[in-house]
């Protein structure tokens, strides 16, 4: 297959279109669109990061209160996704405009989005720049799952989670199951001498 | 919908399962499959994330030459991709075993994966441990793509790209197309106001 060489654009996909909650010093929520939300470490400490230009309105109230809510929408969503994506905080409450619910987190002040399936709350560790945006690191100190996704060993069933991706500007659904890690029948191996 | 606490782990969905280039000082060549590659910077520079941990092969090779290529696959190379994700490095060819056409890249001593659709050629910026990973920032020096996936702007055609989404732990496909960014009709808002 013949390549051409392309100037690149935020060349890596697919990313979760995620809604991101944050607090104003007055107490009043904002909600913010990222696609570029991501997994740092694992699992000792779980840490995410999500990636915001400095002229954003949620840049500067994540900055001061220290705290976020990364909210995995689903595909169902889409349409409201978009619209917090396209309006401003700082004239209108998303919340009521997009007709989304806020229910109180457990240790932060940013409310978790009742209609998202996951929701993460997370202690801001550090924020570094990166070129044209900002690196929030954030601990992940408490996951929100809404219980009817839960298979019978109460782990998540993907199936169920209505998983959107954003892709290259687009939102899509995610379409069909190709296998588990290890499925090819090499999973023996040890993982770690990659 | 009623919702339960549960202990995170890689908490983040979907990410793209990518297959990572390196080489080691004798110039031979290897394959790692990671689900954490992200976008840290959109467009000036590009940027992109990719997190690692310490005892894994490629950790040392990328440390050591400043190099790396994100060869992104479609969801037909799952198993391939998987296979990758399994085999070892250290005892063997993964080109070979695999069944991988390594590819001169343009900037760096890294291979393309002739088979991937999309490659973006990485120069080593900066290494930083988070939590249980270290994060490798790559500046995008170059971008290749199959021609075939161009639609008539000359812009890639997502639904041509049959991208593979890896979502806690399971290998899926991508689904059908929701909408473009700004599609509720909200784009005439400054996206820099939310």
């Amino acid at each position: 297959m013949p390549k051409t060489l392309m100037k690149p654009f935020r060349p890596i996909y697919p990313s979760p279109a995620a809604l991101i909650t944050s607090v104003a010093p007055n107490g009043k929520a904002n909600i913010i669109t990222l696609g570029e939300v991501y997994n740092l470490s694992v699992a000792s400490p779980v840490v995410v990061g999500i990636s915001i230009a400095k002229q954003r309105y949620s840049h500067g109230l994540i900055s001061q209160s220290g705290e976020f809510v990364v909210n995995l929408p689903t595909a169902a969503m889409a349409e409201q996704v978009d619209r917090c994506g396209c309006l401003s905080g700082r004239d209108v409450d998303k919340f009521r405009v997009v007709g989304l619910t806020a229910l109180e987190s457990l240790h932060v002040r940013p409310p978790l989005i009742g209609e998202c399936p996951v929701n993460l709350e997370c202690k801001l560790m550090g924020v570094r720049q990166v070129g044209d945006h900002d690196m929030f690191r954030g601990e992940v100190v408490a996951q929100h799952v809404e219980e009817s996704l839960l298979d019978e060993q109460g782990r998540i069933d993907v199936g169920r989670l209505d998983v959107l991706c954003f892709v290259k500007g687009q939102y899509w659904s995610l379409g069909r199951k190709l296998g588990e890690y290890g499925f090819s029948g090499h999973a023996e191996r040890n993982a770690d001498d990659q």
